[in-house]
């Protein structure tokens, strides 16, 4: 894989004085279509090998365009809110917008390799690692992104000619890391965990370029040529390429039963079964939140259900168990123009708890397979991608010890008919009735087969959906709360067990 | 201040559960229509005697209103991202959207507090503190932000009665923490201080309101009643209160000389002194950014100057001294939806270094003093009161060790025609100039003035302007890199001295 990239490339000095001009030019012209184009954010991943030239790169490349539209971002040491997060948070808390550069030094790449050099882990961890990248990659990818991964490579004899001559110029002398030196004694080990690396991870959508690093116009003008090639390309092609034509059809449903179906929504409470199961589960819902094991876990509750279906007031129960300073209600709306300016799932990446805390998401990421599929504001490929997305997103929630509920409240359509005409009479419930309620329920078969099919693709081991009988509200609410104290006593007795 | 408090304030059950109903629905709605008007995020800051209710009075709040609406922010330990940045920066980044609702515990008062119980400092310095809260908040309430500050006061006597109880309640000892029991002994010093804090910072536009905390009744009535008060006032305001009466007039500008007409623009470099001396500068910016003095530093550096003056060519030369890793650019333009739902100066305290880090701003807050002012896109009374506001800014930034460097680059207006002329010419350079451009340009005449006003106003000693000669660019920017050199060697001199 790195064979090519010991060939001893190099561009004379007046070839390279040549090109520069119009390579330049067409860069920047690029770089600010896209800016104005505002579809796409440039994620640039700089790899490879010390001493090859990626910072002098990074530097040009800042010289090149308009360094305004770039952010260069470093991950070294992670900080303690980064530690209190899911791992691949802190990439999601610097993504660039959309129109935007953003140039990754120190990215997933380098993280996964150090371990796998250093011993901390084996093959299959690595592994793991590298197919959470493609995930992700691809997912960027799909909402619009466009990656260049660029891997800088020296032979091992060119590696040790460059730090020894950097360590005897005065003036270059600090540049040397004691990283450095740590690499010349692990060369062998990262070229070889690394070709592994690019092997599995270079992809048609997210190609890796290795980029011999001993000649400095040859890699400069190979760089620049790259991204130039990849810029025009996006620009070229009016829409983000679609996989629609790669899309496999869901499952047919010709009005057989569904799991909403199953569900015995005559489920109910008496008054005081209700006052005191209730009081049961806050009290130990607020125990387990107290628990010292807590501070190794963050808990995430989804609810999602029809409209009236009684979300607010489920959510309320559950919030009284509590210390409003442990938990925090999010309730999604319409994207605002800065999350419409990142890929779908940023804003939720945002939310997310940190260990030992609690958030509770009034509607979801599952908006898009369910309002977003329905009312069409997403292409179908777009939702149809995101079911595997949306597992990949909470199986890095879970992996990092966050514990994820999602309930579907289900009630039937003429328990919502009654409320709303209830509401309506109400002044003071009146805001929770709009317009577009009674517009959605006219698409109730929609929702249903939509709710369906987002059961049957995201109800998983780590993160299983609960559907609740809902037209009882005292049945929903201490269901609900019953279903979160088992999922966290289950995540502590798991811990036990480790 | 206090005496009042400590009186055996108390609601019977009856008069209280008689009385909520309606508290709650009208709390409920003025909150969804302060949430429907979006123009005025509600702060609610919780302080006073540990036991006296504060937590319990939090989740009542957040019991009778819509969750969904209230954030619930503690303020603990800082976490090493809010260290490596001024102190008031932790509050910035958790400040609710207009509309909403932020019920800071732990908030600025709790810290100034701690400190002097404690002695790690005396008056003088707690005062500073008091003067820098009083400035806060004016500048958000002048932004339209509601503001209630409680204090939740209990006697000697009635502090250790509850914390007595709590401790031989199984059900409750958990919510004693070590502080409180510390908060015992240093009760006489806590209240005392106190006093001195709320007779300081209570203010027409955010008083402070005493909460006897003996009967939870009277509390939870008397707090409730406060905020919905407050929040049906705010309603009726249609403008949030404008401060436009009491703003005395700028000087008086006869078409006298003023600073800018004191600048030499023939001032020019030769191309060899120029190639000469930007390299030495460059070279000298590189070392001090470098410079291990500059890990207690951060440093921002401001651009403005008008159209076509050179502040992206200053920005480059700039940049290209230092390490991409280093350094952000930050280009200010019309502020997003996110950005609009905050105080003006929010979205620049997002962006504002680490320390050890370089941050640039291309175009900055001193917008609302020039092109707000001049376009009319704010009222005066918002442009006049900014002045001020900004100076707060940075000195906050400077008391945080920050070095803050502000440039105005000045042409004249037949240096900026040639500039102009040429833009259009050139292809490559053409999205450079717009039709604002031109309009801009039949304003000259005002924006002298407004940068005559903002250099008069917000050239301090802590934060100065440098004016630059900018009809020539290599002056221009080699006067540029040599502010900053000048700025940071003085500020490492500073450093030394302590």
């Amino acid at each position: 894989m790195f064979e090519s990239a010991e060939i001893g490339h190099a561009i004379d000095d007046d070839t390279y004085e040549a090109a520069l001009p119009s390579l330049r030019e067409a860069l920047l012209e690029a770089q600010i279509d896209l800016h104005e184009q505002a579809k796409r954010q440039i994620i640039v991943l700089i790899n490879g090998i010390e001493g090859a030239g990626k910072g002098e790169t990074v530097k040009l490349l800042s010289e090149w365009m308009d360094p305004r539209l770039i952010e260069v971002r470093t991950f070294d040491q992670q900080t303690d809110e980064e530690l209190a997060h899911p791992p691949v948070w802190r990439y999601w808390r610097q993504l660039p917008a959309k129109g935007r550069m953003g140039i990754f030094f120190g990215n997933w790449y380098s993280q996964m390799l150090q371990g796998r050099v250093h011993g901390q882990y084996k093959d299959a961890v690595l592994d793991q690692a590298i197919s959470g990248a493609e995930r992700l990659e691809k997912m960027l990818c799909d909402e619009g992104a466009l990656i260049f991964k660029f891997w800088f490579h020296l032979s091992k004899k060119q590696m040790k000619l460059r730090l020894k001559t950097l360590k005897d110029d005065p003036l270059h002398s600090w540049r040397i890391s004691p990283l450095d030196w740590q690499q010349s004694k692990t060369y062998d080990k990262f070229v070889r965990f690394g070709e592994r690396v690019l092997r599995r991870t270079s992809r048609d959508y997210a190609p890796w370029h290795v980029i011999e690093g001993v000649d400095a116009n040859y890699r400069s003008l190979t760089v620049g040529r790259l991204l130039l090639e990849g810029m025009q390309a996006a620009l070229n092609k009016v829409e983000p390429e679609s996989s629609a034509l790669t899309i496999g059809p869901l499952a047919i449903h010709n009005n057989e039963r569904t799991l909403l179906d199953s569900l015995d929504l005559s489920l109910h409470l008496s008054k005081e079964d209700y006052q005191h199961e209730l009081i049961a589960e806050q009290a130990r819902l607020s125990g387990n939140l107290r628990d010292k094991r807590m501070k190794s876990h963050a808990l995430v509750a989804v609810f999602e259900g029809n409209d009236a279906a009684g979300k607010g007031g489920a959510i309320r129960r559950v919030a009284a168990a509590l210390d409003p300073r442990q938990y925090a209600i999010v309730p999604i709306a319409a994207p605002t123009q800065d999350e419409r300016a990142q890929p779908y799932l940023w804003r939720f990446w945002r939310q997310i708890p940190a260990r030992g805390k609690f958030t509770i998401f009034d509607r979801s990421w599952y908006g898009r397979v369910l309002v977003e599929r329905v009312e069409g504001f997403c292409s179908e490929s777009d939702w149809k991608r995101a079911y595997a997305e949306i597992n990949d997103f909470e199986e890095q929630l879970t992996e990092a010890g966050v514990v994820v509920v999602k309930f579907w409240l289900a009630i039937d359509e003429q328990t919502q008919l009654e409320r709303f005409q209830e509401r309506e009479k109400i002044p003071f419930k009146r805001y929770k009735i709009t317009e577009d309620d009674w517009r959605n329920r006219k698409k109730w078969p929609d929702y249903r087969q939509a709710v369906g099919d987002m059961v049957d693709r995201t109800s998983t081991e780590i993160a299983p959906w609960t559907l609740i009988e809902a037209n009882d509200k005292r049945w929903a609410r201490v269901k609900v709360l019953r279903t979160i104290n088992e999922a966290l006593e289950k995540a502590f007795a798991r811990d036990k067990k480790k």
